[in-house]
């Protein structure tokens, strides 16, 4: 590994020129008009692959964009990490508020400025790096390494998951590692180990099978907007907990351990409250902002409908009145079952003066990964020794769907070593990433696939 | 009276001919294209006024349609009339289902098929052709009559309000008549003696400065959609009386003879049930459909939006959500009042969580007209005798703003005694209106105009 970090050091200027080169590509996966430039930038990918040392490199075509694939297997004995990340990028818009164009990166105050610098070529090329280093200076790796990168991560990965499937064999593995996330900040290594799920339903009530006048039929008709009101109304209860029955059934409780993990993350919530504009928040009773906003499962009405919306008055009681309603969910909490008990819910509640249809749009399952496995363990190990502290566990509200994917199809999961800022600017103008969390990242990368071979061992 | 009677029974030809050629004049209001058409009607309407004997007939232009004016002062001592129309109509649309041509008029049956038929050129000609009967055959009234007919009720009447203020002591008078309601059926003359005001209102929840991504945020943040549900929901309680702070303060309880009226109207409730497709009402506790929705008041929210309403999934926490509610108001309820009252009941309920803005869009009064007035009982007695049996004394649950503009503008009251049938299809295609409706109204006329009389010198 000490060459390995040695290489690292002399021949980082050429890692950084060819972060920038790889950074030229406007590799823009939502744009057909870009379609040549992504298929160029996973060329580009591949070759560099190539000369980093890597075997089986493959640029296989999907239905959409192509998937890149390359790995170097040391030892089939030896663990092996799935590297997964993506190469393709969002679009710049609005390209007048960028200070420099968005495909010509420039340095300035230690920043690489480009689309996708940071989200994510330059955090998945960190990885390659790290693998050209060892073979380019050891000749051998601890650990087998598998690379599986996408070109339609910012598109809807519709071809991720069928690839996956059909190629389970290959993408065998012992881990998988993804630095697609952020740090809490510059010098607060973190990793995230959590991760919510999602229900994602849709209510609509009828009431009268068509609109009726309000004033002729008012008094006497259960208006499906006050049906649906009580409703929703009635899915909190007072102590901000879910309502439906059975909710929290599943619900994996935070260890005393997980509970520690996130006292211990600095937390500045006057100014949380600032940056959305909240006098007050509204948690479940018992639970900090970050528990309830990550730990914790939560609910919303994410779209509600019905009857006149336009300028002006319309005297109407509507036939129809709908809601889309999403719950966040944890360990062990399955999107299905929590889909089922909503409509139960609804079932159940629905006054005699109305009916209604559910749908079940769609679902992803929460996921916690043990902070104390091997990889985890190895993640941490390597975060400290680039960093000189332990980093933080953190956990997320929103969902990463791969990761799920990557548990479900391959029964792996996934160590979140993000060396992102949310300062970043990622999908927007003046995106970039630091010079210096670059060269940190090469060297976690290396100290992690070191780390991993060993606690792998003393695990056997 | 007689010798009127006798006139209606000799020219009733006459009079049928003549509206037919009042229908065949396309006064579509609304629509630009026939503007000429509405000009028409309004001078054919004052030439045939002319020629019934009636003075100052008077096509007055307005800023839209013309307002028709007529009167006959038979002597300043005896009690004047007011009779309200409007020669404008809907428009025909959709054509293709009219079995003859809305502006060809035919008769089928006993009926007259014709767009206006019955609303309301019909039955605004019955009052003319009563005045044309008294002053031929008699050449005297028992009454002075005024006509004020507008040609923009189907478009707003805009041009209303403001004529009637500017000619406060042309349209002096002791009642308004007007026939541009329903009767119960063919055998059932009916009086409408109340009508239901209105405060229609706007409510927007602020929630967080922005929309929020729901997995990032939700937990948290008091979404705003919630908020409204839960003030909504809170609007009426378990007996569906309105929770509005002071709602009913002003509420006049029905009377047993008011109550009693009610019940005498006979009433299907598995039909009305049927024709709107409820399996179940919901009615204030302890008041029956009809009392529900004519005699008391009732709140419906006519619209409610907030968030992503389009297809699939978004997950957002929208920074608003809003809903317009409106109340409907029976005596002696204020409409600003009752908007300031629902405002506070937001402001009192509003969480520490969100914000709100509240408009008050636009209102009108409840109108009860005593049913013991001179003119009222001259309207039943003179249904009385055409038709040989009491008229029933009916509530309206929407309103019809010139009957509280006549009482705030000129303080007085509207009889409304209508010959229509809610099977006229009237807004419809093959609107039409029954000849013999068309000859007892005319007869109800003569009779109110005389009954009016004696009343008022019973009265005096």
């Amino acid at each position: 590994m000490k060459q390995a970090l040695q290489y690292v050091e002399a021949h980082f200027d050429d890692f950084l020129n060819e972060l920038l080169d790889f950074l030229r590509i406007p590799s823009i996966s939502t744009d057909p008009a870009y379609r040549d430039a992504v298929q160029e930038a996973a060329t580009w990918l591949a070759e560099n692959m190539r000369r980093a040392g890597m075997h089986h490199v493959t640029v296989y075509p999907t239905a959409g964009h192509p998937i890149v694939y390359a790995e170097h297997i040391e030892d089939p004995s030896l663990p092996t990490v799935l590297v997964y990340g993506h190469y393709d990028v969002q679009p710049p818009d609005p390209l007048e508020l960028w200070e420099s164009p968005p495909f010509e990166p420039v340095i300035k105050n230690g920043q690489i400025y480009a689309r996708g610098a940071s989200d994510d070529k330059g955090q998945l090329f960190m990885h390659v790096k790290a693998v050209e280093a060892y073979l380019q200076a050891e000749g051998h790796m601890p650990v087998n390494v598998k690379f599986l990168v996408e070109g339609e991560e910012e598109s809807g990965s519709e071809n991720l998951v069928p690839f996956i499937q059909q190629h389970k064999e290959m993408l065998q593995a012992d881990t998988v590692l993804i630095s697609d996330t952020a740090m809490l900040d510059e010098d607060k290594p973190s990793i995230t180990y959590a991760l919510r799920g999602m229900a994602y339903t849709q209510v609509e009530i009828q009431g009268p099978s068509r609109d009726l006048h309000s004033g002729v039929y008012g008094g006497a008709v259960d208006n499906p907007i006050h049906v649906l009101s009580r409703l929703i109304a009635g899915l909190h209860d007072e102590k901000h907990r879910i309502a439906i029955p059975g909710f929290y059934d599943d619900v994996r409780e935070l260890t005393e351990e997980e509970r520690a993990l996130l006292k211990a993350i600095p937390f500045d919530e006057e100014a949380w409250k600032a940056s959305i504009g909240v006098k007050e928040v509204r948690t479940e009773e018992g639970y900090s902002i970050l528990e309830a906003t990550t730990a914790r499962p939560a609910l919303d009405v994410n779209g509600i409908w019905g009857g006149y919306q336009g300028e002006g008055a319309k005297t109407v009681i509507p036939a129809r009145a709908g809601a889309k309603i999403s719950m966040r969910l944890v360990a062990d909490q399955d999107p299905e079952d929590i889909a089922e008990k909503t409509r139960k819910y609804f079932e159940e509640h629905m006054p005699p003066t109305a009916s209604f249809t559910f749908t079940y749009i769609h679902g992803g399952y929460p996921v916690t990964v043990d902070i104390h496995s091997p990889a985890m363990q190895a993640a941490a190990e390597a975060l400290e020794a680039v960093y000189g502290k332990k980093p933080y566990f953190t956990r997320e509200g929103g969902s990463i769907p791969v990761v799920a994917d990557f548990k479900r199809i391959l029964g792996l999961e996934s160590v979140l070593m993000g060396f992102g800022l949310n300062s970043d600017a990622i999908h927007s103008p003046n995106e970039h990433f630091g010079i210096n969390r670059f060269r940190k990242g090469i060297e976690a990368s290396v100290h992690f696939q070191d780390r991993f071979a060993h606690q792998k061992k003393g695990a056997s």
